[in-house]
């Protein structure tokens, strides 16, 4: 009994507080050219930027920049510009997510699109991600801006193939790995691999660093999903049950439909067409991808795709930045615990 | 009499034909490459794209390109791609343009997002935007990736800004003018320019012909926008009236304005806030237009730009390019006589 306590009291929770440590001064500086560069004569620029990038997110993607950068003890500041450029296409890429979803809710806070509406959205999300590709043209490395711009075309591509795959109950495990690694996982891998490229630390390094953000990215999109249908969801700030309601036919889903009674089948049809949006249903739906094993499943694929990407950074040596990048893994793992 | 039909007969009519002919082989060449990587394994992305890219644009902006080479007897293929990357921009700019008016028609056709929806032409803009860049990366020069990088994010600042003044019938001459150097004229500048960029033609040559594009893109919008109150608009495929029903201050309607009793002025603020939008209201706007005498000064207005533009030609030798460039400009403005 005490022995338990004692094993319960000692569990390190993983956190994100040594990827925060590590990248504190550096990431003020990626602040300070994120808030310079989205400013604008035009003042809805920097009104409706400001509200989604000052608004309460983690700033992950740049991060991971300023992280992975940390490996080699790279001792320049170019990749505040081009963690400010991550940053950027990821806020396009929420901006115009927001604007095809229709959502109201980003964080617990309402969305741009509802504040100012969808053409202001959808234009200032063209904005950002042009000012994106002039801070990597400013920073003037072909090899950045080929890595970026590849990223972008693949994120895009990914967005249309889960537009086209919405409501499509017999989607594939498959085909839904390639979306997430397409819409989510691209970008990730992006931005940790851009690191080695300015730290000119060689080939082995950015593969190695573009399949630890890939994993990664894989990882965070599967909690991310398995979340919508847990109990206490809130804690993202993601209304729970907003996939399930827009027809979104993720991990869970696909699993659940996969190993249900011709019943639930219809269920899930049904649902997925957007024809069972009561919370009734919800909690109907929640309870089958409980029951099916489809949540403990989804949760240990993003657990398997975590180790993958701990394991993708066997090639560097042990230390503070390694350890961070480490543990910001396993954070994103249990997330959902 | 019979002199003054001699000399009707005789009256050359500008024409885009010495320009189609300049350009012919080559722009055969972009379209291979517009096709090529307009493609994607996600079937509704060349479906949308194809729609509204083999759907009777004129590539006026890859023309200039190409065009603007030949002054220089340029002999590589480099702006084939270059070319096709400025026509993806425009493309991805017109699908959110059309997302952002809630448009319907298009060149006389049914616009993307009518037939796919709004987030389908949103993603399939970001797609040809990311694509524009791959093309540009693949080409390798940082100079052609900063004007054109430069250019994207100046005309989507354009494009908010134009929003932020729709409605607003006080908005004056000058900050209208800003608005259309941003949202149109900056891609003619920027597809001019990029030629001698390419053909290593010097700094005076690309600011001759950044100088000629810019010039042209203003009379080219300030026609279009003459073009929504003159009644043959038709052969512009655009539908009469948009510009009005859509609260759109555009030259005419300022100079109109500017120019009318108190009384037009509150019909005009009437209807740029939407409450005049029936067919007895455009007619209404279309007759104050003519009879303040601001259609005619918006056609004038643009034929200063237009001659402005031929004068940046001056370094130029006489030649077969110049006289297909001078010969486009005629025929933008002459479009609403």
């Amino acid at each position: 009994m005490t022995a338990t306590i004692h094993h319960l009291a000692g569990k390190r929770v993983p956190s994100l507080e040594p990827m925060l440590a590590l990248t504190g001064a550096d990431m003020h500086a990626v602040n300070a050219v994120i808030l310079d560069r989205m400013q604008s004569k035009v003042a809805l620029i920097p009104e409706l930027a400001g509200h989604l990038i000052a608004g309460g997110g983690k700033r992950l993607r740049p991060m991971l920049t300023i992280a992975s950068a940390a490996l080699f003890d790279y001792p320049g500041t170019r990749h505040h510009k081009l963690a400010a450029a991550v940053e950027f296409i990821h806020t396009a890429t929420l901006l115009h997510d927001d604007v095809v979803d229709g959502s109201g809710l980003r964080r617990g806070k309402r969305t741009a699109n509802l504040i100012w509406g969808n053409p202001a959205s959808v234009l200032v999300g063209d904005f950002l991600f042009s000012r994106a590709f002039e801070l990597m043209v400013e920073d003037g490395s072909l090899k950045v801006l080929r890595i970026l711009s590849h990223a972008s075309a693949v994120i895009a591509e990914g967005e249309v193939d889960q537009l086209t795959a919405q409501r499509q109950v017999e989607t594939s495990e498959e085909h839904y790995l390639h979306i997430i690694n397409a819409k989510t996982a691209a970008l990730f891998a992006a931005a940790c691999r851009i690191a080695p490229v300015v730290a000119e630390a060689g080939e082995e390094a950015e593969e190695a660093l573009e399949s630890y953000g890939r994993n990664l990215g894989i990882a965070f999109q599967l909690i991310d999903d398995a979340i919508d249908y847990a109990s206490d969801a809130e804690v993202m700030g993601k209304g729970v049950g907003d996939d399930f309601r827009d027809g979104k036919v993720t991990l869970p889903v696909i699993l659940a439909h996969a190993r249900g009674t011709s019943g639930d089948r219809a269920f899930w049809k049904a649902a997925m067409q957007g024809d069972r949006t009561a919370d009734v249903d919800l909690a109907h739906a929640t309870a089958l991808i409980r029951d099916t094993g489809a949540l403990a499943d989804t949760l240990e694929r993003a657990r398997h795709y975590g180790r993958r990407a701990i394991d993708a950074l066997a090639p560097f040596s042990a230390g503070r930045a390694k350890a961070a990048l480490i543990e910001a893994v396993e954070f994103a793992v249990a997330r959902a615990y």
